[in-house]
């Protein structure tokens, strides 16, 4: 697989009109990326046990929930300075249908490395699109995070190489890849870190 | 609760015997004990959603799990180092039983980081003896790590008492630190990091 750049990676772009929302719904972006990065460490340290008979991987996916961790920690300090209040949000629909629609369609073992992957380059994409339109210090930790995210993304990837055929793995990626785009562009109703355009064009 | 040594809260020390099995079951110590650190981050990990609606806790459990990630990395280096092959073992029944053992009689929202609490105690206290009887890069490592689970024990007892009455969570420590005291010292046939007693009395 030759591609080594997330933006390229994905089939399509954040639609313009979830970027705007998201700028003007700073409180509930910032709350629901908390909860992202708690989900994300948590979704890699259950691969370490997912992968155990894979030695290598352990140390690798036991970085990144250190460093989701770190980011996790970093996004409520500012929550803390921004003086925003904790609170409960229903999960985001994203990461559930990525596995609900892998699960239902032959399973393969590495559909977890590679739905990792998709996740890690939307958030790179969206971190990206918001250092342009936010300021201060959300743009600058933003700034930050976007690279974190493209190096876990090559991480992912490399996993998920090392299991196996770069071709079985590229025809499952774009599969996946396909209904991401559908859950990116598909009206959404729901504002998340991860959801869909918020703009009914069928209306 | 004016107990700040994690073996003086502990109701019984680790038998003679469990210590004995410890130092000649090296490769079986060390692939437990990365499990252990691994699920002592996927606990805290876990809390931190648990406890959501205290976003106090956020930061602290976050802390939490980030060193106990660390930790499960330097047990990972030091079996590539012993030339150690990591495989498969069935989880100890400890922490389950712990568990068990407060749901069945009147849970209480303290539960969780009371048995973590806990289970921070024993492990500080295994630590500390094998620090003694084992040798090099392991009792160098063992006498680091007890340093931490030491300070966990504290974290997470705090925690509990920021929640509720200090007379309450007194007298459900007491409770679970008996069935945790039955645990340790009752035969056991599986050698395991929380294992009890290997010599079976009785027989």
């Amino acid at each position: 697989m030759a591609v080594l750049e997330a933006a390229e990676f994905l089939h399509v772009n954040t639609p313009e009109s979830w970027v705007v929302l998201a700028s003007n719904s700073l409180s509930l972006l910032l709350i629901d990326h908390a909860n992202c990065e708690r989900k994300a460490a948590s979704s890699a340290l259950s691969m370490i046990y997912r992968y155990e008979e894979r030695s290598d991987f352990a140390m690798k996916l036991s970085r990144i929930v250190r460093e989701e961790m770190r980011h996790f920690e970093q996004v409520h300090a500012l929550l803390r300075a921004l003086q925003i209040e904790y609170v409960h949000l229903s999960p985001s629909k994203y990461a559930r249908a990525l596995h609900s629609y892998a699960r239902e369609r032959s399973p393969t073992k590495f559909d977890d490395l590679l739905i990792a992957a998709i996740i890690e380059a939307r958030s790179y994409e969206r971190f990206e699109l918001l250092e342009e339109v936010l300021e201060g210090r959300v743009a600058k930790l933003y700034g930050k995070l976007k690279e974190s995210e493209h190096r876990h993304f090559l991480v992912y990837l490399d996993l998920a190489q090392s299991l196996d055929e770069e071709t079985v793995i590229t025809t499952r990626v774009q599969e996946l890849l396909s209904h991401e785009a559908q859950l990116i562009t598909r009206f959404d109703d729901q504002f998340r870190f991860h959801s869909g355009d918020p703009k009914d064009t069928k209306g």
